[in-house]
């Protein structure tokens, strides 16, 4: 059943991106996100907070009032309304305008302290700015190919990690910091990430040693993951290309590295990604 | 000889992955060796240790029990009683129930901490999940097609920190904890690895500049193996590909970039990986 | 209308590269920028200030009456005045001298810090330097070819970065250092970069499992514009030497592997760029 | 003039590597190199000086003189005497025997710590191991292909590096440890580089933007150099197979992708590398 009227205009301009009126409406509500993100930002600075505790909090609620209607109207103009309410959007929607709500009734003397943490969550509403970059899809395509590869590499780093990490805690042992197995595994991710806080380093010419060997195997392992994603996304890269359609003459079948249409010259520079289903 | 009766199918519950049974198998001893891992790590927790001594140790036993079970049923049902003995899983397996009765014999005074230490070695047990997954193998091929490169790659690197080593002991000396040439050895690995702890940093202009040589060179440096584990990789990608059978008919020999079958135009997403002996 | 006399010997020798004359002022012109750069960085040691202030002082308006001079000769020289002092060098060149001049009107107690810190504008003569570089085309257009991907991946890495600094801020909280999200957004980058200063660290085993998984997260992105700038490089690489021009009989349109001329046989390894507007 | 006798005996022995002498000497050369360069890290730790100082002195005359008679052997037998004194490793070989004999000459109070920093020089007889990879060619020559981009991208990273330096002196000041700029482009490139020693932090929340985006600038710039490297390694690995000869048949011009030579269809796995002059 195809939508009529108000309904149907106010799809186009809350769900559309093609009219004049959708694309206003995503660059407003995009802008609203960030603001409101930003708030959450700002009222956990303690300095902040102590003094503008008033404005903030009654930014949060107007913010909070314009996500509910937003989310009422996107709930009444959707198509499929049941399919909006329990999609990833529909849930992040919710998930936004919730924290906000249950400060109410888990109100009493913590109450300024659990409203600050619950707001942090609102913090999903960031999520929703994905929506508006299409680009992502290659990116997104290319980790998902790779994903067995990943996962098989994530498992041995994981392996390499809990057996370096025990390593290190007979080694070096409690009194160099290294008090457990699980924050030997910590310091060896740490390691093995090239991160390096240097809250915990090891202080035998062994445990040095060591940790040398750890930090060379994590500096070539870093090699692989580079390698898989390279390898997907120039796959997925010319792929792209090959299923583009020229903006002059609409036809598709170019090389991955052409330049210009072969069937009627016109530059292919900014040709249209394909997107897939 | 062919296996018969209880024999057999005992090796084809615990040794094969093609019948229910031994499918459910390999998940059940999966889940028991991560539970036993997760065990070790948790005892090596000064405060839990102290608190729940005596559930650890019990837990212990149960699954050194488990697993020397395990190790029997696996002599007693293999097709090749010697090989699998001496075999790299045959000798993690006997590795990972080891430890515990090491601890029955060298009782005494400092029984509980040989114990734990010893019980580290039970991560062996680990290594066993490797066996569960079939990917590893492309990884493991495109390492092993660029060991010699990475054996001179790596020689190259420790030339290099040997030499900046020696230079920043001179520069830095011992008053600002370059103590031994051997700890600016670990210096100089710490920091062309991008690691930097920070637990030694330069403290004079020329120690700096050096330093700050020694990162750029190692800025450059991680590039190396990234681009020769990537060289490999896509290699090996392009010919699994090509080597990989249609599921609908059957047939090999596809482009590496191919997405369907060239021979009835079946998709090939998730064609089988061919195993190589 | 051609320029004629001197003002066209000028040009030759101020703009042009062709000729001795232009070649040697060119190369004056740089170890002229690096000299006053290197004094602008030396004159902030404090103690050097304090010892040799009044000959910084002197270098410092010597320089700057140098590039006066050569400033004023490129406006009379220039062959379009207007679009020479409103393009990127003219406005780069006009920055270098303004800093001195305006320490001149803004006198007084404060006199010689606001001098060393307007100085300090000085260092973008150093951008004078990237004219000199033509190689740097190849880098630039295959950054500017990926922009739109580049954008999407740092969207998605402060999306990342916002969501754990957040979670981090409320599992570690302002006593471990997490003194608002603002600032744990700032460990996040500094952790997920693998940066890793190590001034904020976590300190509940919790905040070390998020930590861990924010590093192995962040391992795994770095691949990422790897292998975005990486696939497109290689794409540049090869269209360059295919339009680049054979030495020896002018030809172009060589295979991206040859390394000889297809047409005369002449080792095409120092072959010209094309530069493309 | 060819050589006769001993002296050909001889040269064969020391250069040459085709004869089981010829190699058991190299091996023992190299052999005897790591042994002294490990006696000079060692010797630089205190506590082992002080007690096995005698050992050392005895075992550091002991290598020099094996040395000094390897080296007089090596012009007596060579080939070219003037132009082995000459070559690379000529030099290099008389460089490692020089400190030593130095040390006796500048006798007197300070005579231990003298010989102790000299010796140092000796670790030059490592890159005498370079000699004996000879696959390490591969990785040269890639990097040299890319001189003229690296040496674009480490200026490009030199003047971000500079610029980010004075802004951060600026913003931070020397309270905060960014005692001077030259200390503040140290900390630049101790950040871009991703080491991030922790010595050196920004406290105020300006600082700290300008620091992540220090961060997300390295974050991309790594992937540069990895992207050069790669393209280049790449180009260089299918070269080098197609210039490989067949072991069985003995001729080249295989594809770069190809695992079995297509003239006589013989395994190519371990094909003989082509070296270039």
């Amino acid at each position: 059943m195809p939508l009529t009227g108000a309904r149907k205009w106010l799809n186009e301009v809350i769900f559309g991106t093609d009219t004049p009126a959708g694309k206003y409406f995503d660059v407003v509500l995009i802008s609203t996100i960030l603001l409101s993100v930003g708030l959450v930002l700002l009222a956990s600075v303690e300095s902040w907070w102590v003094r503008y505790g008033d404005i903030f909090f009654a930014l949060e609620w107007f913010f909070t009032a314009l996500f509910t209607v937003e989310y009422l109207a996107r709930i009444y103009c959707a198509r499929d309304r049941r399919s909006y309410v329990f999609s990833f959007y529909g849930v992040v929607d919710f998930l936004a305008i919730l924290p906000s709500y249950l400060a109410l009734i888990f109100t009493g003397a913590t109450y300024l302290m659990v409203i600050r943490l619950l707001r942090v969550l609102r913090i999903f509403r960031v999520l929703k700015l994905v929506r508006y970059l299409s680009d992502a899809n290659l990116l997104v395509r290319s980790l998902w190919q790779a994903r067995r590869r990943i996962l098989v590499f994530y498992s041995s780093v994981l392996v390499i990690c809990i057996i370096f990490g025990s390593i290190m805690f007979i080694v070096e042992g409690p009194k160099h910091g290294f008090t457990s197995i699980p924050t030997s595994i910590y310091w060896t991710i740490v390691t093995i990430t090239t991160v390096g806080f240097g809250d915990i380093t090891p202080h035998t010419p062994l445990g040095q040693a060591i940790a040398s060997m750890t930090m060379l195997i994590g500096y070539s392992i870093i090699a692989v993951p580079t390698g898989i994603v390279t390898a997907e996304l120039a796959h997925e890269l010319g792929r792209e290309k090959q299923l583009a359609r020229c903006h002059n003459c609409g036809r598709a079948g170019h090389d991955a590295n052409a330049e210009y249409c072969k069937h009627c010259g016109y530059k292919l520079e900014d040709f249209e990604p394909v997107t897939e289903e």
